[in-house]
């Protein structure tokens, strides 16, 4: 007998019915609005936790990927909304960098990064990440994040990558709230 | 258009060769063997970067999953071999968690995990983790390992995850200095 050796990771069906793949945006909150559309979505289509990402090309403002959190339905505790916008980038571009191609690409996610996202993101090679809820936000409803500090981000920053926090934070984390009302599981490891 | 919206991850075709998964592991040192052998092994057949890893059941021994680094063949920044290994048992137990179901997992891995890896670590529910090279045994050769500080594993520690370091770890160090003296390419974000 051999051990389980392959996996598929796959977005919820609901995805076109909720991105416009054409649409040209405009400016952060315009990129933002898209991540925590998922979000929000994720959690009323009982898709995954509350989490949702998107990532684009700086210069065209055409976006690349996006991921929504789907820990539970896949059973797959690294497959956060973060880390399936990566994944999904990395695949459309056929490379283990985005920023191989001298092309400059940002993540928009609805909340910080947990210690697991936030090493991703560097070996991703976006060069900008954008963040709407703190990771406060998301532990005062009970997630954990992990061991993220002050230094995480500067290691971050020194590496290149340029990063915004608090874009259309309290929208994202009526999210978080809603899903908490809603009953929604706290799946920390 | 719709952009990429679902990948597949697999280990290399030549792990059944190397693996005996009917077997029972006695100790730290037989488990690590494995994790080691799995890294050597990678960098011999050139599949991926020189890292193994493997996910054991503590109480009776028996390997319950298997990961290598699958980084450039993938075209997945993602797919660290803790990362894999991590995914794999959470396939085979159909869960998002190792240590849902009350069974204590073990992680071994040929190299101290990255930022990323050590996040993937608490949240996929093992219970001890156990390394070989050190974290500056891969700076050594040119791998990044991102923000992982001794806070880090007191996070983990603090969640009731039990740390082992340095098994192996001359072993699993020649194997990184291998892939180095190889040509092998150091691919950071």
């Amino acid at each position: 007998m051999s051990a389980v050796q392959q996996l598929t990771l796959h977005l919820p069906a609901w995805i076109d019915e909720v991105v416009d793949w054409q649409k040209v945006y405009q400016n952060d909150e315009e990129k933002m609005a898209l991540a925590v559309e998922l979000s929000r979505q994720n959690v009323l289509r009982g898709s995954g936790g509350p989490f949702g990402s998107a990532i684009f090309d700086c210069a065209s403002g055409k976006l690349v990927s996006v991921g929504v959190n789907r820990v539970m339905p896949l059973h797959n505790s690294t497959a956060h909304g973060e880390m399936m916008a990566i994944m999904l980038a990395e695949q459309s571009v056929q490379s283990f960098s985005l920023s191989a191609d001298g092309v400059k690409r940002e993540l928009f996610t609805s909340c910080e990064p947990c210690a697991m996202c936030l090493g991703g993101t560097l070996w991703s090679g976006v060069k900008r990440l954008v963040c709407a809820a703190t990771a406060d936000d998301a532990r005062a409803i009970g997630f954990d994040e992990g061991p993220v500090y002050d230094t995480s981000y500067d290691y971050l920053k020194n590496t290149g990558v340029e990063v915004v926090r608090q874009v259309l934070r309290d929208e994202a984390k009526a999210v978080l709230d809603a899903y908490l009302h809603s009953g929604g599981t706290i799946y920390n490891g």
